[in-house]
């Protein structure tokens, strides 16, 4: 969380969401994450969770504030779906919205409010098949990548979703786990005492944040479907 | 917070809800209040709000888990509402839904659904005046009423909406503030420590927290509305 004002530049504010079953425990803060109390809290007080969607804002659309904060969240089909976005998307705001509507002023809630509408409108009733939410969250996700970069994290609880418009790295690691440097600190990582063999972790960035592992770099416009901890391409 | 499974028997989660502007900060503990990591980092690092929304669990309908945590939220009008009940509506659940589906298993989750789906199909469109709001907001709590006991709390973001069924009381502090004895702890709170001259401040809970004032109770069916601190019966 260093990177939040203290080693990286963007310093408007981070957000860290956590699932737990259908639920997403999300902590946003409009302050450095460098700083924060509430990041000294997470960092004592780990919390176990199959999905973990984070983000720290440098502001190019709307001020620093608690709506304008990443990841955001709307309910569809009785799930919680939560959104990040790092990039701009300009005159995304033309686009007309009909159930959800933005609560802060960024571009990016305008985005994830329509595609959540799309959803709905594609599925008014019952709950698609998970096929067919990967298909239409990759069609959706990518024509609001006409609007500019789009490099995005969704999730509905059960899966995570990613598409890389500019930049995204993700890592699968697996027990035997070992030991990796952050690049951002001077800190060495030991996996082995925050997982259990059984456990398969993967890790999605906009650039790798280890400096002595192999990150796989995602192409421009891939798209990707996380779930249990394994990459299944749609 | 000591009410939460230590004073009081509501051992079943806890939630508090602070809005900043139009959107909500809430955090959401299933664990007992407290000794809840959570409730202490509040108790350190207090909030600056103008609407808080709070709520300590006896589950009744529904297990102990996130989901079932109050206060819910969801977004309508692109504003952030939040409501906490307590009580039990028997049968709310054949009440249908339309828009909004809960994500957790309670009761209550189920009659701010049809709260929220009611207002929407009420004024699908534009965002009513406040008048009408209240207006709505009444009608409806009253017709959940019918299902047994109602004492909630709502936000919009703008104003707190408050209905008590069986037990809702309130008091106004303004300054000069004094000094006033928790019920539930050996402890003497001095609100001038916490407030600025110009202050008012308006708390509404299931039972007088303080043995040493005068607290308002609310009447059966009795609805009303804080805006500012300050109660407006509409």
């Amino acid at each position: 969380m260093l990177r939040g004002g203290k080693t990286g530049p963007h310093r408007d504010g981070w957000g860290v969401g956590f699932y737990e079953n259908k639920a997403c425990r999300i902590f946003h803060d409009p302050n450095p994450s460098a700083k924060s109390p509430i990041a000294q809290l997470i960092r004592e007080y780990p919390i176990k969770s199959k999905i973990v969607i984070s983000h720290i804002r440098q502001a190019t659309h709307g001020r620093v504030c608690l709506e304008n904060t990443h990841p955001f969240r709307r309910e569809l089909w009785g799930r919680e779906w939560t959104f990040a976005h790092n990039g701009k998307l300009h005159g995304i705001k033309k686009r007309k919205l009909i159930h959800y509507r933005p609560v802060g002023t960024t571009d990016s809630e305008h985005a994830f409010c329509w595609i959540m509408d799309q959803m709905r409108l594609r599925h008014p009733n019952k709950t698609p098949r998970p096929q067919n939410i990967h298909k239409d969250l990759k069609e959706l996700v990518h024509d609001v990548g006409e609007h500019g970069v789009c490099n995005v994290l969704i999730s509905d609880s059960l899966s995570l979703y990613a598409h890389c418009s500019t930049k995204l790295a993700w890592i699968t690691r697996r027990a035997p786990f070992g030991t990796a440097s952050l690049v951002d600190d001077e800190l060495e990582v030991d996996f082995c005492k925050e997982t259990t063999p059984k456990d398969v972790v993967t890790v999605l960035a906009t650039r790798p944040l280890t400096s002595d592992e192999h990150w796989n770099i995602m192409k421009k416009g891939e798209f990707m479907v996380l779930k249990d901890g394994l990459t299944r391409h749609p």
